[in-house]
């Protein structure tokens, strides 16, 4: 059945339109909401506050994509200086379309070729080739990305991001947090959110990756910052008319989400230990990682007929990447008891084996 | 009662959070609607598809708002020439936070000074002017806004238009139309909307203007120049993880808008006419205009009292602006009869006086 | 013979290449010159200081060209406000190439349609058209052309000139003269150049218009905002390797220019007086205006065969526009006493009759 | 004596002010220039011709700096691709201000961190990082620098480059090649300058680092490519009222540069020869380097003394970096035999040791 569906093919779970149109009215039942005008006002208003509770900030602005609130954050941070200093992985420098330059006019200089994180070395390598140029070139902010997406949610090692934030704080550079996914990182490292945020002046996370809102973004960081910041996202044609639908849901899911997702992450540990003890497949965890890990099929088994039969009992899988399956955790591993997802991933591998189904 | 409420201060209707969400619900059990990514697929490109054939163009595609379908527009438009030609009272001028300019370098030229529109001459001077220039300035795309905004809704003429259109077509000069609300001019005019985007390579409408959809827009024109524009959409972070919600919402309310649109004009006519009867107020029509009318109260009455009286009754009135009420006519006006909204005018220009009655 | 030639071509004499290197060593040998550091120390910095003082700023920096002195001059006040107020018939709205718009972003709004200059209203107009906006745009700053080259060297009128900048600076909005004539303008009003960059935050001169010079310009103004303006030169690919030759020619002609400049309007003067009193042309005057006059021939009368008579003697004209030549007055009338000058034209009117000459 | 001076401070000699003036006066005498309007025409045409054929295209326009020369190539070059890949240690990387990505919104990707060229392997990763974006970025040009001044002098691997601008062209990838040196690297590696510039579209060489002329530069490419390249040189401010001094004394040095130069790197090959027998001194070669070598001094020895002992023979040496003296080879080597230079560096020598002579 489609609405008690399993699905580790996302960091959330996957609502149909339909499934999500009557839980968000239900929703609204019990919260009323109020409209805000282009995203300011209104129910927007009261999650931002929310949020910027949460990230220990002074003030969050909601934003259509991350995309967006990555971009702002860096124009408010750089105060005209030209270069920024990017992770060679990470979402702003592959998967933003080459915005900060195009656009902005920024020298993106990427750090930590094919890493998950860079070093201070390499920063302080940033800042001296800066200081050698014939034309004064100043480096305004500093992003980080952690977990980092592309390294399937690796983190930035916590004792060089402790460095490189002090670091640039001396030497007066901006540092924002790309923390898309930082809740997720928290459940995995036991470090409030709050407290990544804190070594950063700005911080950016996800509302449509965890927190049940179809789209949107915000971004937190300190009050003479970002105070004329919607005019700058209404530039950029990010002004929605009406917001108050993601503030809404979102708001809905920010209570109870650390112990929610953290019972997801419990039925995903213990599903591991379960896998580990089938034949035919090996489970393996990413170095550094969170709520991404390795699901390998064993030599000959076929990963079609595997993914297949999962799906058949309503538990999706992403497309295997080589030889093996990247499992997403997510709130929708509360919808099945670890045990009876171990069953169905058993029945799918004899599946995979070409072989028939043992009950009966 | 607010349900049953008529607004006469936007191109739409105002339904609550709730109204909206409840409505929503139960449109999704009549039409489901399938998911997107990115604001690729599913139900939004149906909607883009229905768009495109209403608009006589080849390709539609979905913007998170009307900023940024113009800027992407004359991007496209453009091909490297930097000047374009805009109307000194238009939207693309004064409300997008001079997008054009900073962000795509573009010399936005103003014509039209002070007024709705502006003349095929002054397109030509123009030219001129670039021509004279030292250095090679070409004009890449020329911007209509109409109806115009900040003209009360007054139309650009429509001869000029013709004419202007003509032009630059024969000069190789792009052509975007700011439709923002073209299917209200059309409902005006008689003109198909087709029509009107027949003389643009390119034209913008809004989706929450009057189509019910809480924010979108979406960008007509051909195929070969909207081609690669979700790259675009995604580098200046308007890329919404879902945009079904806004696809679903206008693609029902497309269906029978210009019958639905046509009768609230019919009761605003109806209204007029009992409004011009009463004393106290007079009522006057913006010259070419379209569903914007300016109401009069007499020296001596409050608008205040006036205000709220009809308000008390639901229905809402804008702030006035010196001495008039710039009303505007949309669908919420099917909520009540042109007689008993007269009625309501008669009362509260009672209470305007100070609390009796007029013409008995 | 070419060497004593006069020329109304430009606002300079014309020199010849050999010319030009002859007197070049020879004045090397009175005035030794220090070179230069792409631009930086030796006789560039002596002259950079003397303009300074001569335009009563605390600081002048060196510029290849006018074109960069007016950008540089805008990005340096502007501090990241996107809109500049512009002459509509100036060098920066018409000959710049919109680098304004294409290279730094800039809503250059242009005022004063088809006029020498613009009107305190205009300005005050377009500050409430900017504060009226959906999203806030601020004016950075206000240049002024005067003399105007394209309305044939007419000045700003001084009177609305100073309304302009005092009410510009009560508004903290930057203020740029674009004086690249600004010390012909002084010759013919009396008023010092210090007088006229006064009222201006920062001021550019040109070198080669009249000092002298193969080519550069000059940019002066507050010792702060011009502080790190050689790096903004750098990166536009201005910073010349050595610009000392330029630096030594304009500073040779600093000196005694205003009395020089003052003698060949004394004979401009006197050969317009006799002018007027030949038959088969007319003289006027530009409105308003400083180093140009209009000499139309009578109906019937040859113009090239005028300018052929009058070349012939070492006298060049311009191109005739119209019916009209334009005249420039410059230090190459020097050359010739006014009724030598008043001669020649006598004898080229016959010419351009078609007749012979008188006096054989 | 100055004007007999030798210089290893720089690529070329160091004539003084009144030296490059008497000089520049006396070369007008045997070839007239013709002067040019805002760089167009007269002796700066026939320059650019003349640099066309020598380096192979259709096309050769003058720059008043190589920076512009190199910024103007990628935009031609990138037609709307936002991606050009350069050396990290390259000049238009670190020594431009960030103008590519400041001006032109490109980014700029360094490859080959900390060495003189880069690899094709490298070239590739670049290629498919930018193909997995998830919003489409395209490469638009690469940039190579050959010899390299941040490297001293060192050459870009000559099979490497074969490879990379194969590759290059196969996929549509414009190619430039800062050759503000290739005149030198031609010198010492045999390759004519039009084998070297073949293997690109566009190609710089300056005017003033070996040519003899106090500033500018080349740009030289296809004829289509460069057609309206003066607009572009307008727009940055780049098109100066007289350019014909430049191009008269870099064409003047053209003829017989080869020759010249070759002699001098003769002299200079002869000269390490009697250096290395010299006690007190080291002598090395840069890998794969061109006209710089490297002069130590054995402990103990003091570089201040022995540099001011050189310069009061008339022969200048760079200041040292580290240890060592980097020395450049250039015409002014001619005016002192091989013999007589390294008698003055023996000496020097002594002096550097406090005073007594070594070897007798």
């Amino acid at each position: 059945m489609r609405e008690a569906g399993v699905s580790f093919r996302y960091d959330a779970p996957e609502p149909s339109a339909r499934e999500f149109a009557d839980a968000f009215a239900l929703l609204l039942r019990d919260r009323p909401a109020q409209l805000d005008a282009y995203t300011l006002g209104g129910t927007v208003e009261v999650f931002e506050q929310a949020c910027a509770r949460l990230l220990g900030k002074e003030k969050a602005v909601f934003m259509p994509t991350g995309t967006l609130a990555n971009h702002l954050a860096v124009r408010a941070l750089a105060q005209g200086r030209s270069r920024v200093l990017v992770q060679e992985q990470g979402h702003l420098f592959n998967d933003s379309g080459d915005c900060l330059q195009r656009l902005s006019g920024f020298n993106a200089v990427p750090l930590g070729h094919g890493r998950a994180g860079f070093t201070l070395e390499e920063v302080q390598g940033a800042l001296r080739s800066a200081g050698s140029s014939r034309v004064r070139v100043d480096i305004g902010a500093i992003v980080l990305e952690t977990p980092v997406r592309r390294q399937h949610g690796a983190l930035f090692d916590q004792g060089e991001l402790t460095r490189i934030c002090a670091f640039a704080r001396a030497q007066g550079i901006g540092l924002h947090l790309d923390g898309a996914r930082i809740f997720i990182a928290s459940a995995y490292t036991g470090i409030p959110v709050a407290d990544y945020a804190a070594a950063f002046d700005t911080v950016y996370v996800s509302l449509y990756k965890y927190f049940g809102s179809p789209c949107g973004a915000v971004l937190a960081g300190p009050a003479a910052l970002l105070e004329g910041i919607h005019h700058e996202r209404r530039m950029f044609g990010g002004a929605l008319n009406q917001a108050w639908m993601f503030a809404a849901a979102a708001l809905a899911n920010l209570d109870g989400f650390a112990e929610r997702f953290g019972r997801a992450v419990a039925v995903s540990e213990d599903l591991k230990g379960r896998l580990r003890r089938l034949q035919g497949c090996s489970v393996s965890d990413i170095p550094q990682g969170t709520n991404v890990f390795r699901l390998h099929l064993a030599a000959g088994l076929d990963p079609a007929a595997f993914q297949a039969r999962l799906a058949a009992a309503g538990i999706l899988l992403p497309q295997p990447e080589a030889d093996a399956f990247y499992l997403k955790v997510n709130e929708s591993l509360l919808a099945m008891p670890a045990e009876a997802l171990a069953g169905h991933f058993g029945v799918a591998l004899d599946a995979a084996r070409g072989g028939r189904h043992g009950w009966n």
